[in-house]
């Protein structure tokens, strides 16, 4: 019979949003008036239409899919050459970031490309993770068997944590230890903490002096607002020796169900054999992409490129500053209440301090109950998200207008 | 520093179709004009505009995406329920096979889907291909390091090759030693052979004998023209326990720029673990769908949702049948100046024996330096396709006519 690969089976409970989706089904089944009022601030999703940039050269070009003349099949894998050079020009070399087009990698999303880039990782890596974490940088290198078994606390053997607390203000320094590869994600998810350019240069540091990988997560680069946080790795100097970044249009142009991100691989960033020979990971990740994909739909290639446009910048420009406001109304309202509050002043996500004694997902219990709000418990993320509750501020005005109110009740 | 994955050092060249490219680009550039009178019948690309139903179907669907009422962010990892369900029931329930619609998983493509299909797999499962075969089931294995080294001939140690020869019409017998997992291509990719019910039986019967897995490409089944060929490895009895299937939208629909395909993964498939116990592989797979995606563009699952419907189908019809009468005057123009062709008649693919005394690479060259046409080398399939070439039917009918004449200039 034919194997599995039963690092699967080391994997804890649900994957986070399927559970809590389980969870509020369940709850709304079973309480029909309830389910009426719920306002979703759990899942990371974004609310708002598409720019209008981005609908019409989709329509364009799925328009141009059904003329003969204008037809076209498979595409270039690594993604097409308007989208890969606008990318690296707009994103990096217009603000002095030495990327080249054929460094740019166009993906189904940048969730996607967490899994991916390992395709071409060693299993003998020793991986570091900020704690609380996004699940899926985690959960893919368990299935990958890059862990030991889980323990109680829903954290695993053999992972290195790295705890992110209201002490380091949720950005952690690098650790005594070596590791191979760490993962960043600055604006982050959950926390909504940035790091500075002190704070990243001394990554660079670790990385460049223990020769490990950085997979520098900027998923959310377009909500920064305070002017001196780098957008990207690559601003800090050293970078494209030791970082790979994933960037995503899920959270910028609202491409959450349109799907589209991409990475960079510097062509400079090398990794080793088991016998110390050090060759580029830029042809590796290149063959990955030629023989297991082919690109991403055309349609959604060029309404990527749309975003780029000086009408698209600024549609995105007005999305991010609705989903900002939102996010200092539901700041706003927890600290009137005195709660505890972190980020969401250059991330979409606004961190909580649960009420005393409460644990998380007591807490997305009672707000699921009393106020039907459906919030993310902060030990999803991790053993330190334990204590904490994630607000999405990806909502209408209303919608967040509403929690607001509604959490001034909370008992 | 990092470990890189060294099983992709094992790979030998470059990917058969970028390889045709560059040999292409290279010819083109040193003969300008030549190269305006290239015609392709290299990679398998259709060529024909999208049918109207899906053009009209994905605007609706991007419009929708416009709208905050009817904007959609994240989706089901798995596919939308309503495409799960309509390939359920149209491609399976309809014709009597019983497959659930939590055991369709929509995908952006069958080529993806045969790597990620090795993520929820064991390293230890000893692998069966067929040669000629699909590069992307071996390259795949190879990567996931499922293989030894590569041999002279192109192939690869610790994988077992099924020869498709003239002699077996192509359609391998099952071995007679034991392996775990077995790919199946039928119609076949390059050959253009089918296999009858009984011999699908028969790898039935050798997959529940050896409890093996098989993995059963069936993204040309809408090619199929004669009436006793199975479609869907589920038309065998027992497939429910052994066989997974891989279908695709890229060559009915014409989809190969629009990106979607799925799997079909039965609850009653099981795997073991190394300790022998049995367990259903459908949670694993729902798992890392979870987990390392989030489906398929909303606009590109309602293009696909569209080819159902019955003007849907009728025009998928038209693109069959379009492409198929390009398979007949190419067929015709190969036997008329007596080359030996097979394939062709239930499915977009011509198998033709090389001159004598050529080899698949230097017909390649001569076809494209006298008759500026490119054809697939049969050597790039594997070992048993040296000494043929495959040539597409994936072409407007103007194109495979002048192939035609060409054809009867070759020296």
């Amino acid at each position: 019979m034919a194997y599995l690969n039963e690092n699967y089976l080391k994997l804890q409970a649900g994957y986070l949003f399927p559970e809590i989706a389980r969870r509020v089904r369940d709850f709304c089944e079973a309480n029909s008036e309830a389910a009426k009022r719920l306002i979703r601030c759990g899942i990371g999703d974004v609310t708002e239409p598409l720019p209008r940039v981005v609908i019409d050269a989709m329509k364009r070009a799925v328009s141009e899919l059904g003329n003969r003349e204008t037809f076209r099949g498979y595409g270039p894998e690594q993604g097409y050459e308007f989208l890969r050079s606008t990318i690296a020009q707009r994103d990096y070399r217009d603000r002095k970031i030495d990327i080249a087009d054929d460094e740019i990698f166009v993906s189904d999303g940048s969730k996607c490309d967490c899994g991916y880039v390992l395709d071409i990782l060693g299993d003998q890596n020793k991986v570091a993770v900020p704690d609380p974490v996004y699940p899926v940088y985690v959960d893919t290198n368990v299935m990958a068997g890059h862990s030991g078994a889980a323990k109680s606390d829903g954290s695993y053997e053999g992972v290195v944590y790295l705890p992110c607390t209201a002490e380091n203000g949720f950005v952690p320094e690098p650790p005594k230890e070596h590791v191979d590869l760490v993962y960043l994600c600055f604006p982050n998810n959950p926390t909504g903490a940035v790091a500075s350019r002190e704070q990243l240069s001394r990554w660079i540091d670790y990385a460049r002096e223990h020769e490990s990988l950085l997979l520098f997560d900027a998923a959310y680069e377009a909500y920064i607002s305070e002017r001196e946080i780098p957008h990207s790795i690559f601003e800090i100097s050293g970078a494209r020796e030791c970082a790979v970044e994933l960037r995503s249009f899920s959270k910028n142009g609202g491409f959450t169900g349109v799907r589209c991100g991409f990475t960079v691989m510097p062509k400079s960033v090398l990794g080793r054999t088991d016998s110390g020979k050090k060759l580029p990971l830029h042809p590796l990740w290149h063959r990955r992409w030629s023989t297991k994909a082919n690109s991403v739909s055309y349609p959604v290639q060029r309404g990527a490129e749309a975003l780029y446009s000086s009408e698209g910048r600024q549609q995105v420009r007005a999305l991010i500053e609705h989903y900002m406001r939102n996010a200092k109304i539901l700041r706003d309202a927890c600290a009137k209440i005195d709660m505890q509050v972190f980020g969401g002043i250059n991330a979409p996500y606004i961190w909580v301090k649960t009420p005393a004694g409460l644990t998380s997902w007591q807490t997305f219990d009672r707000m699921l109950r009393e106020l039907n709000v459906v919030i993310t418990p902060g030990s999803g993320f991790g053993a330190q998200g334990e204590g904490y509750f994630r607000i999405s501020a990806f909502n209408s005005r209303e919608n967040a207008e509403e929690v607001a109110r509604r959490l001034q009740n909370l008992s």
